[in-house]
């Protein structure tokens, strides 16, 4: 396996939850800015070119209300969760805890590392 | 937002780690039927359509190995992981667990209800 196909199915297995990222720490107001260093104190570096994008989609499909405020001297867009993104984050986070309790069971199993 | 936008996240959610799930069953040998069985008794219920499909890709892409045997009265192949899958596994398996404890934290920072 070339380390391109390796990078590819790790982008798989980021993109699914980068979603559920993004809706999680926008149950707080942020600008994109903000945004990406709270994700990135979090752990998860994800580049502008691809967290700014999905911020405007999650927008246009009404997850996200956003106005301009100012914040440190400038007039910045905030966004957070609309109800219908609380509503989502709420049923994706359900997903995604059990798909990750029958994800660790498989891998638990017969692991003798365990 | 619709139920197919909802199910395209879902799905998007489940895609990445799907992969993972079945390099963790095939630590040990298994035909179709017995991979796709023992997934279902972890939860993961994948349709046949996806599932067989993602085996052999894999399988090409060297990280199975596979083999015809016979099982419970018929020929059957076997798939099982190659070291290279294993390694793939590993690596994978750790960058899951990294994910999962990042994403976890921006979950539970001002959740009200932890």
């Amino acid at each position: 396996m070339s380390d391109e196909q390796f990078e590819k199915l790790r982008q798989e297995l980021r993109r699914g939850i980068l979603v559920l990222a993004v809706l999680g720490s926008l149950r707080q107001p942020h600008y994109g800015y903000s945004l990406r260093k709270q994700l990135q104190d979090a752990g998860l570096d994800i580049d502008e070119g691809t967290l700014y994008p999905l911020v405007r989609r999650l927008a246009d499909q009404g997850l996200l209300t956003s106005e301009w405020q100012q914040g440190e001297g400038r007039e910045r867009r905030y966004y957070q969760l609309s109800p219908e993104g609380s509503s989502l984050l709420e049923s994706l986070g359900n997903e995604w805890r059990a798909l990750n309790q029958h994800v660790g069971k498989i891998l638990e199993v017969n692991d003798g590392t365990h």
